[in-house]
This record gives structure tokens, C-alpha cells and sequence, in this order.
């Protein structure tokens, strides 16, 4: 059953005799901390170089030579002695008898003794003997002593346009450490030094399931007061761009028993459970009742074992999606999100994406967290964390602005795929001014 | 072969008997619009909802419904009609009989006549009759005649608590145009309307080739002057963040000849050629003597014949990467990248990027370019425009600044991986001051 995000949970009763309003609020990073310290490390696996983009490291890797590996000249010229051109000029300039031709990845023949020089291509190794690269418009062609010779016209510094071996890596030089996200560039470094195949960790399968009577499979009509799950293909758009692979499992009716035997019968190759909806207080909602019968979360257990269910939260003072739950069933981590899209999308990038991120080997926050200016006035009644997507604007004046997308609407589906991040308005304020500094989560695209 | 970014391509000679340095560079803009020319859209096909996030939308979609289908409820409470309210207030509440019961998902029994109330889920569809909702905080239950009713403790306003059918949007109103690109709230969208299947592009198919005889295989052990291939696994990384999909072609030796062949021989299922190396003036430059024996760009042809090959442009005025080369050849854009990995970088970002976007719809800009405030002062002595790779840092003033990585170093690897934007100095200047306002090219995660 889906919640109107402005609607105060705390505010509708606080009886209740069945104790479904007694669920205890915790903080959004006291949720996140339980949520971390269940979600276990996964395994890694070795994938081809070319397809590890967008995966995470699995372990620390080291430079596998110096880098450059020898000496490389860094433009087309001449490979000299320093020492030999110490005295030209344009109108003296030191003739040097050339003794070898040297492509990129061919080898030189001869050293450059004094006297000579090799003529070199850019990315070629410069020859033994040598230790400058003189560029070709300081020299001309010549003849000297009745042989070839390049004549220099500017006196070389030592190791002029030559980058010298390990100027960047040092062979056994730690390289990219483990959890690291591989963007384009890592790949040009694994290639560098060989690594055909990169140990990153395995995808994180998340199975997903969508609880709601109302609920109706994407490709059906609609039917009078039933909806269709939208929930369950943006979740497993979420998963993907956390570099998880979601495996939707459909929709689950209101009856406890039902979502229960869902939950219990699912792979052991699942890593992580999501499900949307049901986690309210209303007379039909399948999570809560389900969830109410865990045992509390115990901060004794460093891993929590298999054999013991846990309930690690059913309710965060955060707008939207206070009802939101996490537990421990069967040996994996279950995040119970509210059903309504925009509460789903910021539990997801609360609970699910962090969760997701340390599954891989990164423990860190998820998200790029950026002061921006608010663009314009927030006001929000509860007392509560308030994450409110929002637009990014980038003004001429360099700063970054957050405008609000459809405020105090969490049912509102068609501004989620507008949002860039999400603005934190914290507990204990009344809301925020246009022009004041909030923070911004900025949201991956 | 590999060119060093700061060596300045017209310097070294003004002559060249062979024609090699008389490349005539054009403007970036000018070379991204020649490359636009040639980028054909491609076609769509149909793919699973669920597996649509991240490619690009291939025609418009319309709304298949209103949405919300039908007036929703906001909250738990009672559905009643506003005007049985209009005198209640704590002490006289409104005592309506309670007709139904509605669950989210479930259908009105009973219209909701004066006098009475429905009791509602959120979620659920507003019965006939009334207009508006009351939370249950402000009711209370009672007897009525003898009968269950709801003790309404303040007046109901018309539509409170009610969205109304088509709040968001009519049937058949548009929701997302082609070329869009879906993130997860797109999906929560296309769902709602019952999008099982999503027209999008197709991934362009993109073959790689790397060129130069000093290149081994990544998987090869290292040998003397020799480097490894390792443009190819980031060009792949590349492609695949535009949504294209990379076919690894291997390295091809410094000979025109064997280059050639390749080019002319690949399959007609790629729809785009990029090559790196071998594109500067070197002796061996392979790419580079390739392109030249092509006519020249003809700007009369709207869409390139397949039976005419022609030279795009082999040089663009920026740095790195001046002698980034275009053609069509054989009814194909190739774009011929610097083999620099630097400069390949940059020129993939530059012409790669916006072509592959182009193909999947969308031939806007490719990048989000924002103002930024540069962390420290760049300077550059060529008159090119030139892009340097920089971090980006966010301050507690709402302010985005660029850091600058390696600056003048297009050799230098370690520094691609940690780039988040290219920043644009702009030709005719001699560089910027720190604290300046730069444009600042936002590069995808």
C-alpha cells in the first residue's frame, strides 16, 4: 500500500492495540549503518579487460614494470648527447653523423657514441648512449665527413623530450586498490601492464519483488482501481547502475503468508532482497505484519549468522518513505522500500545503492555529496530528514543550483526521471530558504 | 605512433615534399559538424521494459491512460463528501454512516451517499459520490442509528487528499520524446502506461582497431621499445557509456596496406569504425597516408553516398590530439584517434561521444558543460584551443571547481582514470588564471 509522503506517520494514532503504530523511528544513518554492517562482502570473479568496465576491484594490483617500461623519446627528432650540442647555435650548429633510424617498437642497432645521433620516432626507445631528444625543426640534414649527419641548431638540455623508465610507475607500485570503480582510463592503465583479465567482483544479484494487491503486470489493461507495478523495472534500472543484476520476481499479493513463503523460497544465489510496498500501517500491508514478528536488530553480532531472522528497522525519520524496513531473513539481507515510486527511488538510494557499493568492496558513502544553492524556498512541515530531488542548474557565476522537482509529491512518477539529486533538508529545521547552501547526493545518470 | 600533445604539429616544418605536413586543421566545431553530417540515426528495435535503462527512446510515447487512472486516495482514512463536513469541528463532528470499505486494488461497493463515509486505503480508487478524504487522525469511529459510522472532527475541503484522475497526465499526451535517454524514473513511467516493451536504438556496433608496430597484445609478456595495446579496452569502456556496443579488432602493423584491408573488409553490421594511432606525420604513420590518398570533404551531399570515400578533416585545431582524423570509407564514418592515450581520450570525448549519440537519436551536445571555477592557473603555448582533463571539487560556497590533472602530459595515463571533466581553454588566449571562470565538460562516471 502506497503513503503520501507528507502524511505524519506519528500523527495519525498513537494507540493502536495490534502495536502496528509502534514502530520505533531510528536515523537515516543509524538505518544505514544496520544495513552495512549486513551486507556482506561477495565474491570475486576474473572478467576480460574490455568488459571490466563499470565493475568494481576485487583486489589491490601492482605495476607489473616501470612506466614508461625504457626510456621513450616524446616527439619525431633526434636521439643526441647532451654534451655534443652544449655549443651550437643556429649559425654553428654541431653536426652529428647519424648511425641509426629507430621506429616506435623497433630496436636501435647501435648506441649514439659521441659524435652521432639517431634519428627517432615518437614512442621509440631512445638508444643507448644517448639522453635528449633534439625536435626536428632545431636541426637540418647534413653531411659531415662524408657521411649523413643531423646538424643541431640549439644546445640540448639532458633529457630533453625524453620520459625517462618508471616516471610514473615504479615496477610493484601499487596501481588501483580494491573496490575502485574501473572507468575508461583504468582500463588504459590494466592494459598497460598486462592484465587480460581483471579480478573485480561478482555482480550482486538482487532479487525484487513488488507487493500490492493493486498491482497489475506491466503488459496487462488496466482494470478499475488497480495500477500497473512501475516500481519493479526502475528498481531494476537502480540495481544495474549500481552494477548489480536485479532478478524480477513479479508481483505478490496482501497476504503475509504469501510474500513470507517468497521470501523463504528464493535462491540461495540471491545476495540481496528489495521489495516495494507493503511496509505501511494500513489494514492490508503484507511487510509490516511479516516484519513485526522479527526479533529485533543486535549490534552484538559482527556477522550475523544464517539461522537467526532480524529486523533491522520498519521505520526511519526521513520524508519520503518513513515506513521503509530493513531485515535479516534467512541468511540475506532484505530492504522492504515503500511501493509509492518516489519513496521507493530515494530508499533505494539511501539503503539499496550503499548496500550495493559495499557488496562490491567499497564501503563508502555512495554518493558525490556537493554543497549547491538552493533555488528556491523548501518548506516542509515534519520533523523530520527531508530528501527532496531535485534538478541541477551550473550558473555562469560557477556555482552549482538545486531546484526542487514537484516538492511534497512522492506520488508524483513523472518527476523521478527529471531528478540529478537529492537535497538533504535536515531534522529540527522548518525548511530552506532560496539562496541558502544545501547539501546535494548527486544521483548517477 | 604517438605525438607528444605539446609538440606543436606546424613547427617542426613548413615544407614536406610528400605532402604529409600540409594538413589544413579546421575548427573543432567545424570537425564535430562534418562528423554529425556523417552520422547516420540507426534503427530501432524492441526490448524488454526492464532491460531499457540507459538506452535511448526511439520514437515519442504518448499516455495510454490518464494517470492517476482514477481519483486516488492520499492517504488512510474516510472518503466522504466535503459538504457533510462543512459545520464539523472537534466538539460536533460529522457523524457519517460508513458504507464500504475500500482496499488499494479493491472497487467501491456502494457510492458514497449524503450522510455517509467509505472507509479507504491510500492508494485506493475515491467512490462515487464524494470529493474528498479525511485522515483518520481527524476521525473517530461511533455509532450512528445504530449503525457503525465515522465522527468527522473538522471540515473537509473539496478534493483534499484526492488526487484527481489525470492529475499528472491525459490520455494520449505525450511523456517522452525520441532520443531520450531512460534512467530509472523513466522506466517507473513507462511501466505506469504499460510499456512491457520499449522501442529504442539499436547499440551502434562499433569496431576498434589499434594501430602501430610497437603495440603487443594486452595479454603479451613485454618486449624491448615494444608497449602494450591499451586504447583498445578503454575505447571499448567508452563505447559502452554511450550505449554502443564494442567489437575488439586487434592491432594492425604500421603498413597502409594492411590497414586498408581491414577497414574495407569489415562487416557490413558496424555501424562505426574508430582506429587509434598512426595518425600523426611520422615516417610510418599508416592511418595518416591512408587518408590522404581520399578526396576531400564535399559539403554539397546531405547524407554520404557509400560509393564515395572521403577525407572528413586529419587535423583539427586543439590540443591534444591535432592530427585526429574523420573519413567515410566504403558507406562508414571512421574516426582515426590519436594513439596518445591522452589524446585518444580526448578525441573520443570530442567526436566519438556525439556521433554515437547522434546514431541512437539524440544529436544534441553530448556533454553537460557548466561553469567552474579553476582550481589553479593554466597556461599553454600553443594558440589552440586546448582540453585538459581535471578533477572537480566542490566547495562549501556552492561553488564547483576544476583541478587540473597532469596538465601538458597527454602521455600520461594514471591521470585519465581520475578525470571528471574536460575543461575548454579556449584558442586565442595564452591560458587561464586560477580563480578564473572556465567551461567545464562534465565526462560520464
Amino acid at each position: 500500500m502506497r503513503v503520501a509522503e507528507d502524511w505524519s506517520l506519528e500523527s495519525v494514532r498513537s494507540e493502536g492495540s495490534d502495536g502496528r503504530f509502534n514502530r520505533r523511528a531510528i536515523k537515516v544513518e543509524e538505518a544505514q549503518r544496520r544495513v552495512l554492517a549486513a551486507a556482506r562482502t561477495i565474491a570475486s570473479e576474473l572478467v576480460p579487460l574490455a568488459e571490466a568496465g563499470g565493475r568494481r576491484l576485487a583486489q589491490q594490483l601492482l605495476a607489473t614494470s616501470d612506466w614508461p617500461p625504457f626510456a621513450r623519446a616524446g616527439l619525431d627528432g633526434y636521439a643526441v648527447r647532451a654534451a655534443d650540442t652544449a655549443q651550437a647555435s643556429p649559425a654553428f650548429p654541431a653536426a652529428l653523423r647519424v648511425v641509426d633510424t629507430i621506429a616506435a617498437g623497433g630496436l636501435a642497432l647501435a648506441a649514439v657514441e659521441p659524435g652521432t645521433a639517431a634519428r627517432i620516432m615518437t614512442g621509440a626507445a631512445v638508444p643507448s648512449g644517448a639522453d635528449a631528444v633534439v625536435m626536428l625543426e632545431q636541426t637540418a640534414e647534413g653531411m659531415a665527413g662524408g657521411e649523413r649527419a643531423a646538424l643541431v641548431k640549439a644546445a640540448a638540455r639532458p633529457g630533453q623530450n625524453v620520459a625517462p623508465q618508471g616516471e610514473e610507475f615504479r615496477l610493484g607500485s601499487p596501481i588501483m586498490e580494491p573496490g575502485e570503480l574501473l572507468r575508461p582510463g583504468h582500463l588504459a592503465l590494466l592494459g598497460t601492464f598486462g592484465y587480460a583479465v581483471v579480478p573485480v567482483y561478482r555482480r550482486p544479484r538482487v532479487a525484487v519483488f513488488a507487493t500490492g494487491s493493486e498491482l497489475l503486470p506491466v503488459e496487462a489493461p488496466l482494470a478499475p482501481g488497480r495500477i500497473r507495478d512501475s516500481n519493479s523495472a526502475m528498481v531494476a534500472a537502480m540495481i544495474r547502475q549500481r552494477g548489480g543484476e536485479p532478478i524480477l520476481c513479479g508481483t505478490l499479493p496482501d497476504e503475509p503468508e504469501a510474500v513470507s513463503e517468497a521470501l523463504i523460497h528464493i535462491g540461495g544465489d540471491v545476495d540481496l532482497i528489495v521489495t516495494t510496498g507493503g511496509v505501511s500501517v494500513g489494514d492490508y500491508d503484507a511487510m509490516a505484519l511479516l516484519l513485526r514478528e522479527l526479533a529485533d536488530f543486535d549490534s552484538q553480532f559482527e556477522v550475523f549468522p544464517d539461522s537467526l531472522d532480524m529486523l533491522l528497522f520498519n521505520r526511519v525519520s526521513m520524508r519520503p518513505g518513513s515506513p521503509t524496513s530493513a531485515a535479516w531473513i534467512g541468511g540475506k539481507l532484505v530492504l522492504a522500500l515503500s511501493g509509492n515510486p518516489g519513496a521507493c527511488f530515494v530508499g533505494f538510494e539511501l539503503f539499496a545503492a550503499p548496500a550495493l557499493r559495499a557488496m562490491q568492496g567499497d564501503p563508502r558513502p555512495d554518493h558525490r555529496k556537493v554543497q549547491a544553492v538552493l533555488a528556491r524556498e523548501l518548506k516542509k512541515g515534519s520533523p523530520h530528514d527531508r530528501y527532496v530531488r531535485t534538478s541541477l542548474l551550473y550558473g555562469d557565476d560557477g556555482r552549482v543550483y538545486a531546484d526542487p522537482l514537484a516538492f511534497g509529491k512522492s506520488s508524483m512518477t513523472a518527476s523521478i526521471a527529471q531528478a540529478e539529486a537529492l537535497v538533504v533538508i535536515p531534522s529540527g529545521s522548518l525548511g530552506a530558504e532560496a539562496g541558502s547552501i544545501v547539501e546535494a547526493w548527486i544521483l548517477p545518470q
